[in-house]
């Protein structure tokens, strides 16, 4: 499992390296892309929520396998926010995602960290530990939108 | 590399079994779901498709990197396809998804089994090998898009 997520950290870390201009051949594209990588993303960490929530019962394979696509996932959007993708587009992403890179990176970085553990939790398939998780994970998605995202 | 996929397909079929109802909170979220997939698919699957059209340099290990999360989200979109999902947010998918099941479950496992060749091409570096398997899948999709999405 831990192989799922160190390959494609490593895919993701090189397609940052790339220039965003051979990823993306419009800047709405790069806007769309990192909304969509962040909204599945979403979809399946809420799956993980309604279970730690109490909403729908706790079933470990199905957390884990969740947790799993929610860390892979993470790795994604922010080849998005490459330079000169603050419009072209709808989008919420603040000005100081491109004013103070160094926090965003910070941000995002604690976010894709947190989803790592998130998946690590799942595994062990204890509920607490799980919910655990899940907090610190809800909470870095909440300082970045926070900081970052605005209404 | 296999594990990835393997992995990444056993949670699609446990959520695929999973009724719609318990994934997706409201019909528009599935349709944002399904179409956001397969939106950041497009856009990896394009990055191969630069290279082994010429338009940028071959980079064996950038198209690998790109074929496999194609191919892990090639597992996504399908359970953004439920019923009474065929409306309710702008969307191209045709009726025929519903009326007609066999055929596009035939259809997009098709797509997803091209998607798996198409990484483990890749992997050979070899760019001959590469368009084989790029033209195989793009050809997939182009069945599944003449067959089952609208203008």
């Amino acid at each position: 499992m831990k192989a799922i997520l160190t390959s494609v950290l490593a895919s993701s870390l090189l397609v940052l390296a790339a220039p965003a201009s051979a990823q993306f051949a419009k800047t709405e594209d790069a806007i769309k892309y990192r909304q969509s990588a962040l909204f599945v993303l979403g979809q399946h960490f809420g799956r993980i929520g309604a279970m730690v929530n109490g909403r729908v019962p706790f079933d470990a394979k199905v957390a884990a396998e969740n947790a799993d696509i929610v860390a892979a996932m993470a790795q994604l959007p922010w080849a998005g926010f490459g330079p000169g993708t603050d419009k072209g587009a709808p989008t919420k992403a603040e000005p100081a995602i491109w004013t103070e890179p160094a926090k965003f990176k910070e941000a995002s970085d604690k976010m894709v960290a947190e989803t790592a553990k998130l998946a690590a939790a799942a595994k062990t398939g204890n509920l607490d530990t799980l919910k655990t998780a899940f907090g610190a994970t809800a909470g870095s998605c909440k300082a970045c939108h926070d900081a970052f995202r605005g209404k």
